[in-house]
């Protein structure tokens, strides 16, 4: 049995929180938050605090708070192993006195929507084998795709996971303004999103790689850029530059 | 039962003569192709020519060739109802002296991945109701999903097609070249990759927008721009910029 005590109740909070009191082989000890009304409603459900000295001993303490309070929040914590779960701050971010880690799910979460982590990857990383296998067994009471991965290494799959995900949310955007200004369903777009994902988990994007940009057919990227606008025009032009660099 | 010839034996075409093949109430008549040997495989299943001369009458005679291609071969076609596949040329390019119209299947194909024509969306046109109804006929022998769009509307389509397909593509290729510098594997990416294409179904893409362009994190945009390569931090920019004026 591992005992746990979750700090936070933003969308990684919320998610963590949630899985936890379902899983089995896991105590959720405590839930803290600086505004106790957020976490209200665990109560009955596990212990709530909002003062970070009534903090029990516990053997993992998962900070999943903003980035930038990470530090402040870790030097006044007294309890065994404790972790954060953010992609971008390095482990030693950590100003806990004892030891340290990070419990990073790679994911976009958003309040509302449900989480399924055991499809979610566990990015796990601390400072000796012991804690790690402790992570390790604590991914797996809610999770089944575990990571070793350093600070540096997370760094740059966080910002490999802002192209994915924030960059390519922002395409959709993009299709979709087209879509809405021109009364054409985006709905219609929708199978070839999801191919499109799909098919990065067949063949490398490489290969995958189709359209005007990579078959240099000027007279369809002409003929595009004198359909959008100019913010859309800078972006059509860069990318398709991009890929006809990754083309060569 | 419609009759229905193929020209072509690119991507569109090969796809769309597999399935008619296994189609029940469509009779494929001929399948035509410039070189002969590119449709050889065919033989005993449906009738080839490389001679435009020798095409038959039919209910509809589906041009699949390249764009450029389009207007010099159906001005050469005198069977009843032609009509192209192409996502970015207009109806009127069609050339014959009979009927058009447009047979457009919106999905991006690799000819080496099975297709399954069930969940892609088909955008028809015609000059007129009846044709309209029989190329609906058509695409349901193979098909679910039918919208009537006209020639200007496609255009748009197609160019909202190449942000969604083609630079989210190019968004996964940059955070593959980011692992693989890194040494990080690009599967820990793919849950993600597939749940930012899921949420596209669920929300719409404005709402789904997270990450640090959104919450206009400068000091996580800093440190992104220090660990990407000149023309990654360009797109950085660039799209970082525009999410800005989306969200403002």
């Amino acid at each position: 049995m591992i005992t746990v005590t979750i700090i936070g109740s933003g969308n990684v909070a919320s998610h963590l929180t949630n899985a936890f009191l379902k899983a089995s082989d896991i105590t959720l000890a405590q839930v803290y938050a600086r505004n106790i009304e957020t976490i209200k409603h665990l109560e009955g459900k596990t212990a709530i605090c909002n003062q970070l000295e009534d903090l029990h001993t516990v053997d993992v303490t998962i900070i999943a708070v903003s980035d930038d309070a990470i530090a402040a929040i870790s030097s006044k914590i007294k309890s065994g192993l404790v972790v954060h779960t953010s992609g971008s701050v390095a482990m030693n971010a950590l100003q806990n006195n004892g030891k340290k880690g990070v419990f990073y799910a790679l994911q976009s979460f958003t309040k509302e929507q449900a989480i399924d982590f055991s499809s979610i990857p566990f990015c796990l990383e601390a400072e000796d084998n012991k804690d790690l296998e402790l992570l390790e067994s604590l991914a797996k009471t809610i999770g089944n795709s575990i990571y070793y991965i350093n600070s540096d290494q997370r760094k740059k799959l966080h910002l490999a996971a802002v192209f994915v995900n924030n960059f390519t949310n922002h395409m959709y955007t993009i299709g979709h303004d087209i879509c809405k200004e021109n009364k054409v369903p985006f709905e219609i777009l929708l199978p070839l999103i999801k191919e499109t994902a799909k098919k990065a988990t067949l063949i490398s994007p490489k290969e995958a790689q189709t359209g005007p940009a990579k078959r240099n057919d000027q007279k369809t990227i002409e003929n595009h850029l004198e359909n959008l606008n100019s913010q859309q025009q800078k972006i059509y032009t860069l990318l398709t530059e991009s890929i006809r660099k990754t083309t060569k």
